[in-house]
């Protein structure tokens, strides 16, 4: 078994899920490659001393720029926020550094081009941690639409509702909160939340054409944490829009982080010629499917509990009737990479996926300004 | 159309849900008679009176044997307390009248085996009204096991909970509470109740041939509305068993009405070798079906929404996606009768049926008191 | 109790569904008039008369004019396609008649703000049969949110999704199939189901006052009933669109005929500050409701039966947890209208209230023509 | 941190499910203890190698007597056949090993109770491996009890329904198989899956007088894996059984592997004076929860998303709306079997638990061998 370095920066929600996912891969899949904690770092020397501790990296840095120079690391994992994505991963990829970066991959669209255009003049392996990709009942779902199972496409439908961010007391800015702060995070729900929503729609549906967007800051001044004060809030608490995807189907997407009860239901829906598809993130391990073919009388939706071996990924776990959760989708995610390295066909969403997003993004958050339609710019 | 005159007997939930479906049952189905409201009986004239105004009934009665007199009746509806059917059905049917009676049939199997004799002696067509089989999602669970679909049963579990004597303020006895009065009821959820329930599972799956059941009766005493006294209670206030069917299959059965949260949930799963099938009166218009024959990895339990018209009795209603609720059960009750009527193929559960349940809660009542597994005497 | 002397004009769908109702209505609400089945109006004599039979009225007529000339009519329903609504309601109003009229008020705005005129002018009682108003959930839902238990309202969402017409060998026009002829329709699912949703959301969350909308004839020629050619098909298809409310809330509308595994799935959900609801007509009973003050440890979703009889209307109806079905809805608007009537507090949605939903629906089917974001006109 | 030693005996499915627990559970849990994965035991040692490459385990048995000699080893694990618990768990004790056994803990209580003798009189910490306690639902479900929100319990039901040896092909013994030979399994689904529901059901709702159970073996006769030949099947296919707690509530259970379209649907349902509960472990991450002191008109069954960091062990994991799986119930499990060592307050269910399990599962089997009534022991 070969060894693989990593050498990650950032320590939060993504470094801790990274971090179990590297853990675990090896003791329930059988790959070529076994990942490596070697390094952590953080600006912080104590927190990034803690979090090794607690995870078994081998070193510290407190200067990412230390980990391109290091001869024993393979691999960079990007967990910082938005904002630091672009610099970091030009300098991995010209350090020659193979790159895992969070999602959304930068800032806008211009930032994240020039990310495509270094690992493909470096060559390096690459890949964005869109991870809801790899939940198994999500698979599933590919591979009915592969197959044909659902004919023609009409509609598709998906919607990323939180409720986190009602309380006006909440700040904005710094460690914790920086999803709020513009300048960290590009913009509020869209490049967070509907970026996964889009990810998935076009692995699933193809490519999108043209959108119209509103977006809506409800909450237009919070106090930041860096400054101590209040300050008006640049990104956006909610947006819904409307998409045309270039096979013909129809589709709404929408999110918001004011939509009381739900705490994080990504779901997506779709409506074809014989079938249709549902799926809910707060009950991952559910696919609901329903089969025009069956028999008129009996036909409903199949509530589908996808935890057998013949489901995706489902062999490597437990057995019938367990379900799995949330961190599993980021150790498929580190194992399809890893196959990806061993035999030479490498998984994705790579960079210009995750840049065909940003298109995406970048064409709704222009709508919401312009009032218009807009086209969508496609990946060459 | 043949008129066929109808005499009721009680005004009370019971009445009003017959007289429903006796004014509907023409509008939507094509039929050879029709019902016609001839007289109301009840000892209370005022509320007979009121009665027959609010639903159409052209005369009223105070004393039941009156209608036993008169020649413009055809039929006796008995929607009175249950210590009273006997009476009356056998008084009825000497008479020559039809009769439709409430259930359970009778205070206990004794009562009713007479009323059998009645009614085969006189030879008059007589149901009872179990008016859950009439519910589209159940006659497609039987038109499903008949068709084999299931294949071999092993299991069938069935519940009927509710909640509504949890307060031990609550009086028994008289004209709204009878239920709680073991004069007047003859049991408490076993007979009103898991009597439902027993009816259903012999229509779906045949003979029970043997019970280990226990009783509860959690609130003791309650005063008793007739008397001014508090008194003893003597109903069940729970019962639960063990069955074993004929056909070697093992069931569970339970009721209650200390079940918090449930107003009317009755339940019933049926396994199968090669299928499944679950029903819930608080959803009366879906049924869940599981097909072990589905391909494996999209093999679920189908939310079956029973509206279209390929399903029992939907194509006299609406349309697909709308549904029906509890009172059209007594409506296709009603038009299933008509129609058994005008082709001599008397509609089921007659009083044979009717006396084979109150056989299995016989047997339930004597194995809670003997501790024993029971024996169920079989209707010849 | 006076008498109401219905003429109605149409047998088809909505003429059940309104005799149905008139002719229950009294044997569950205590009211002070009562409608009487006057004569039915059909253009074919047999078909008039085969429904006059079915339901019991006194007489029929094959001209529409002649109801309006009879002094033994007190009320127009009128249950025919959308290209006659307006002028049989003038002629109505004209004659002084109470009018009841099928959803949507008309072809378009311009000829429902002439019907509005018509019976403003003639101080006639109008009604408009949005009959989702009167499901008990939905009536639950305005109680709360009036009660302000919702507190302000961030997102309003709602879908009307069906499947019927995906096979392109359906044809169109004619009887059965007139909601597909343009010209018979007006417009495709915006006029027949968003009009649904529009009407309900406005009562629930006050007015609309801009929409961006796109729309799709999925099946561009379907032969004409009437002609017997392939023609052109003239209607939407599907229809999805955003929209802002004058009250600051986000929405999005969706309605489609061609989503697989969709009967008539109308459903809507409001998050506010303080909760959420969520409807869905396949399950019309329930009430889904999120309460964000009950405790941090046991909050989630209430699946609410709408059964018990301190909920809306149902205390006229079963005991608790035995639920009722979509023909209710028109129960309880005839109780309501005849409530209205006896005192004088009329009853809504009026034809000004059916106006308002035709200003949105021609407002969303001018945004998807334009591409733009389009104002929408109030009602003075 | 201080060291903890495990040698763990098998390698099967719980051997994993273990393994999985102390790799990662210094990871999520603060922890005065970190477990080291010293030895793995298994009698064929190539697989007891690749067993250990898999994990990380430093050394390898194929003897497990060595263990019990190896003064590097702290804890034994068993994860064998239930028929050799008895004699390892005996000899870890007397080599005064902390002692953590896979469920049932013995094939009879008379085993079990020797197995509680030695641990008592070696005074080494023990606990057997009831995983379901550590669903963070079903702790809150405690907690709510507890706390007396549901106040007098009436009710108790639980299931644990499968559906994996329909088919009669299926042989018995040998590795996979053994819980299907009576030998090494004691019992059918009474000890494997009833146990299960007994130990939740105890620690929820305190002890159990009294059963009377049935049992069924549908395929009587399965070829024998080490033995090559047809022969008789000793277990139980099915269970069910009445049953009484002290506490006065009463109880049905049910389990068997005939249950088509349930794969591992261990559910639990509690109706209390004031509230109800339900738990499933298909969706393991939610707690139904119906409260009757919510305001009347909003009363329902709550479903809550167990995923919250002020519910039990989520604050550990990742962020609200984001659900664990089944394997975190045996982290949880590790985590305070830990904490109970450090604080000297030992986690529970241990020995005696297992044995109180016991006692309730022999009277059960011999209830159903019986047909009567059978007292359940107590442990003292």
């Amino acid at each position: 078994m070969k060894k693989l370095n990593i050498g990650i920066i950032g320590y939060g929600f993504m470094g801790r899920a990274h971090s179990n996912a590297y853990r675990k891969v090896n003791n329930f899949f059988d790959l070529k490659y076994q990942p490596v904690l070697k390094a952590i770092c953080a600006r912080n020397a104590d927190n990034a001393k803690a979090f090794a501790d607690k995870w078994g990296y081998e070193s510290i840095e407190t200067d990412w720029r230390k980990l391109m120079e290091r001869d024993d690391i393979d691999l960079i994992d990007i967990c910082t926020p938005n904002n630091t994505h672009a610099e970091i991963a030009i300098a991995a990829a010209q350090a020659g550094k193979m790159i895992l970066c969070e999602k959304p991959l930068a800032l806008n669209a211009p930032e994240a081009e020039k990310m495509v255009a270094a690992v493909e003049s470096a060559k390096v392996p690459n890949m964005v941690w869109y991870n809801y990709r790899r939940c198994p009942a999500v698979v599933l779902a590919k591979q009915l639409i592969d197959e044909g199972k659902l004919g023609r496409i009409f509609h598709y439908r998906a919607k990323f509702l939180q409720d986190w961010t009602i309380n006006p007391d909440l700040p904005q800015g710094g460690a914790a909160l920086w999803r709020l702060d513009v300048k960290a995070a590009g913009s509020g729900v869209t490049g967070d939340l509907l970026a996964h929503c889009i990810d998935t729609a076009m692995w699933l549906n193809g490519t999108i054409d043209s959108v119209s967007a509103m977006t809506e800051t409800f909450i237009k001044e919070r106090k930041h944490q860096l400054t101590g004060k209040v300050e008006k809030v640049g990104i956006d608490d909610a947006c819904a829009f409307l998409a045309r995807f270039s096979n013909g189907a129809l589709a709404t997407f929408e999110s918001t982080r004011y939509a009381r009860g739900h705490k994080a239901l990504y779901t997506f829906e779709i409506n074809g010629e014989h079938a249709s598809i549902f799926w809910d993130l707060h009950d991952l391990h559910r696919l609901q499917y329903f089969d025009h073919r069956d028999e008129g009388r009996v036909r409903g939706w199949r509530s589908i509990h996808v935890s057998d071996g013949d489901q995706p990924y489902m062999k490597n776990w437990w057995v019938p009737g367990l379900q799995i959760g949330y961190e599993h989708s980021f150790v498929h995610q580190v194992a399809d990479f890893l196959t990806g390295l061993a035999e030479r066909k490498p998984a994705r969403p790579d960079f210009k996926d995750g840049l065909a997003t940003d298109y995406v993004t970048d064409a709704v958050l222009k709508s919401a300004r312009t009032g218009q339609w807009e086209k969508v710019k496609k990946v060459k």
